[in-house]
């Protein structure tokens, strides 16, 4: 089977799986899960008990859950590419420190965002955690724009999955008013060149259900009941 | 040259990056690095920018930062022994899960706990983020604790580097009394074996500067003027 890739919505970090899997070229298939009331639900916590996306079906019943196991997985796969490394190379190293930066410091610099606007929280929660969320956002920012220094992309000259999944979170900024991307020229110039990339774009038109184009290898939605059918038991 | 491993103290993620060469049994070196001072001084920013440990000199002049980076560095390294697995086989995937679970739910649920308490926070701010904190630790603990199942270790049937990573952040679990670890007895008791295990003893000791004796390859301290002598210009 082609794995298929459980992506959430609105404004998923799955989108960054989404442009990976563009990227990869490889046939796949992708399974659109509502958040947060669908992906907090019983029937998806039997494809990942931690109810988030993505999660990506790689054979008939096993599942691979988080981002950077995901694009890992992908990267196995890409690494003739340049879009990862083998395994013990130095851009193996590189790329998983972008990464795992791109998991832990960026992504979640934007948890206390989300969890303000989905609990609707007002008063002293709203403001402490808004502010806190920001102070965060803003050091990432900041310290992502020097990591990528005067280059193009994040991990050396080309292209990586490092990139695809900065487009995904990078839009948070966005949606929260969290900061003012022009502020990191070098964030910026990244950002608006992945926007054209074609696989960003077909991600976006994904996401938002308009006509969508693969330039890589998506053959079909499938829904959540066919692929809880591939489940064992 | 031997790895030079860059590790904080008090209390640091960095703990696990120990353990885990210690399980590897290659020599390697040490280097440490007071919290918060020290970590995010000018010196040690010419290591690490970020500001955090752990990082790893894996050769002169090249650094590899952010444990899920070191920690799959250290896999390539580590494949036979059942520690870690090889890129693109279904091991590789649950390791990275795991890993990444820990790095991103698990570690990040207590950085508004370390904000509060190296900010030295008061009255609204302290409390607001002192809950938002707690709920994230209990949450990440119920999930982990799932995700254990009946099984004896994190990820498959023996040991792997995803365990000394949950050795060194489980810790944190008191330091700022946010759970009861008896609550959730699959965690519980892999904690209370890890604390047993010569590898963990060792991190512990060396970070607590007591008389420490290595079961695996650690040839001594380095300072950190001898480490910075090793980059470029």
């Amino acid at each position: 089977m082609e794995p298929i890739l459980f992506y959430g919505v609105p404004e998923g970090c799955s989108f960054g799986s989404i442009v990976a899997l563009e990227w990869l070229g490889r046939p796949y298939r992708l399974c659109r899960i509502a958040m947060p009331e669908e992906v907090s639900g019983a029937r998806y916590a039997r494809i990942n008990p931690v109810g988030e996306t993505p999660s990506l079906m790689t054979a008939p019943g096993v599942v691979v859950s988080e981002s950077l196991a995901i694009l890992n997985h992908i990267g196995a796969r890409a690494t003739e590419s340049g879009l990862a490394f083998p395994q013990g190379s130095p851009g193996f190293d590189r790329l998983n420190q972008a990464l795992a930066f791109l998991n832990t410091s960026f992504f979640n610099a934007f948890t206390p965002l989300w969890y303000t606007l989905e609990r609707a929280s007002e008063g002293d929660e709203k403001r402490v955690l808004t502010d806190y969320g920001r102070s965060l956002v803003v050091r990432a920012h900041c310290h992502l724009e020097a990591m990528l220094s005067s280059r193009e992309w994040l991990v050396g000259d080309g292209r990586t999955l490092a990139d695809a999944y900065f487009a995904g979170i990078a839009r948070w900024a966005d949606v929260h008013h969290a900061v003012d991307r022009r502020d990191f020229p070098g964030l910026d110039r990244l950002y608006t060149r992945l926007r054209e990339d074609p696989a960003v774009r077909f991600a976006d038109a994904i996401e938002h259900e308009r006509p969508a184009r693969s330039a890589g290898g998506f053959v079909g939605h499938v829904g959540l009941e066919e692929a809880l059918a591939l489940l064992p038991g």
